[in-house]
């Protein structure tokens, strides 16, 4: 069986970790390109594919967060669809960041909107806490479009402590997110592909050490999407701890890569092949930390 | 200070506690209107203008669920944004259940997304398991433009007891979902209007009737929006345990009032005017047969 993350092992393999979050906010967009765009959706999507044209080549895949295109309402959407598209059609993977969650019905009516039509993305980011049977609509809309998800399970914000972080008694002392960890790792085991892994990965910050060795030996078959590099404060060694061999995580950045240009001489006068440039630039500047800090630890 | 929980419990106290939910599939319109319309979202936006004409005086508010509109893309959000517009336009309130969760910066982009602009509603759902840090966003964003959320606590499927139901020792035990009640509670304290309610009410399922005393007895002051009424088992009598002095509470039912007509004779050869009838007698049947408990249990 193929599973889709079989080609992002592949990408990751050929290209590295980086995962470039198109999380683009109108303010991130150099004011020259701003005031020739007909509206500010417009904008962001031109700026996007100067972006995507720069970095595709030197990352495995893209995340998009849907939350900054809705915030532009109908525009911004259109402009959510068409860089989805832009993506795809360089032969690229695109992880629709959508933190959707629902149950039956209501969750296969978003997996449709989420794996074909205008908003087709190759993975989805998904909220477990309503429990396993909202998951499985997306499975089954999944195995049918050789789709992915990543499922939440310790994410990398402060508030991670308040739910994420409680102590089950579920039969023996454990954490929350363990919980869900186990409960992915039984459920990738049905449908595993070429490369081990299984139709729903995780999603899990580099931010705590001391948590990511355990994490990666109790999930050995799950591909990780790694939130919480750089800003967040989580580093290539740490990032090297949640590998497997080195490969079965991606690395988002998104602001360090989107407004690398702000931080560049001469930047007043930029435009989207300036902010281009520097963000090709700091893609393969964090791409070749993480490959260093995984040659380290291999 | 006023919040916007007080419009809804005048609109509970003069029209009842039934929310009309508009999760409509394309299958839920009449074949007649389907060919008349000029694509699948613009029958639905159609059909829903009849329905929300039909039973805006008999209901406390609407309540739309976005993944039916996601699913049929650009144009099903033009028909999502049309139906919001439609509701506020005749007075009356719209919860968008998003059951959005995201972070800091991500987190602000989708409560200006649902609270302004196109997808304006004057309350949405969300999902707190990434923490309450996750949560402030949706309050800044909620006191400056008087908006409300409902936020999962115990929802009305069979796997919330994955989750929801694990046992924590914190620092005595009780149910995951007690203490997402607990922390909400502890929130309202902070903002609350003249009703006594705050910002932020919670979301549960009228499913677990020896649950229902406790959960509004640990929860006097939020406001709670009731899903799980009738396919899914809950009675008007679970709802009542629920309310508090015969409010605080508006019950959704969806597909039970936008499908009644299926169930009519002659549904084959009907229209939305025909829908929209039967819609607005299984609204009052509901309306009434809750009202009823209410008094028997006040």
């Amino acid at each position: 069986m193929s599973v889709r993350f079989d080609s992002l092992y592949d990408a990751v393999s050929s290209k590295g970790h980086v995962c470039v979050g198109l999380d683009t906010s109108i303010d991130y967009v150099p004011q020259a390109e701003r005031q020739k765009a007909k509206n500010d959706a417009d904008a962001v999507l031109n700026f996007n594919k100067a972006l995507i044209d720069a970095t595709y080549d030197v990352s495995s895949c893209f995340k998009v967060q849907i939350a900054y295109y809705e915030e532009m309402g109908l525009n911004g959407l259109y402009a959510y669809s068409e860089t989805l598209k832009y993506i795809r059609s360089k032969g690229c993977l695109v992880i629709a960041d959508i933190k959707r969650s629902d149950i039956a019905d209501t969750a296969l009516r978003y997996a449709r909107a989420h794996f074909k039509g205008d908003f087709e993305a190759d993975f989805v980011t998904l909220n477990p806490y309503l429990g396993m049977d909202s998951l499985e609509p997306w499975l089954k809309e999944a195995k049918e479009a050789n789709k992915g998800a990543f499922v939440l399970m310790r994410t990398s914000n402060p508030g991670m402590r308040d739910f994420q972080y409680l102590e089950i008694d579920s039969p023996k002392k454990t954490k929350l997110y363990n919980i869900i960890g186990e409960k992915m790792s039984i459920l990738a085991k049905e449908n595993t592909g070429t490369k081990g892994f299984g139709i729903f990965g995780i999603v899990v910050g580099c931010t705590e050490k001391e948590e990511a060795s355990v994490i990666r030996q109790n999930c050995p078959n799950l591909f990780f999407l790694i939130p919480g590099y750089g800003a967040q404060g989580g580093g290539a060694s740490d990032v090297a701890l949640l590998l497997k061999d080195g490969n079965a995580g991606v690395v988002n950045a998104s602001r360090s890569i989107i407004t690398a240009w702000q931080k560049e001489e001469n930047s007043q006068n930029a435009d989207n092949i300036f902010a281009a440039k520097a963000a090709r630039c700091a893609t393969i500047k964090m791409r070749d930390e993480i490959l260093s800090a995984v040659g380290v630890f291999k």
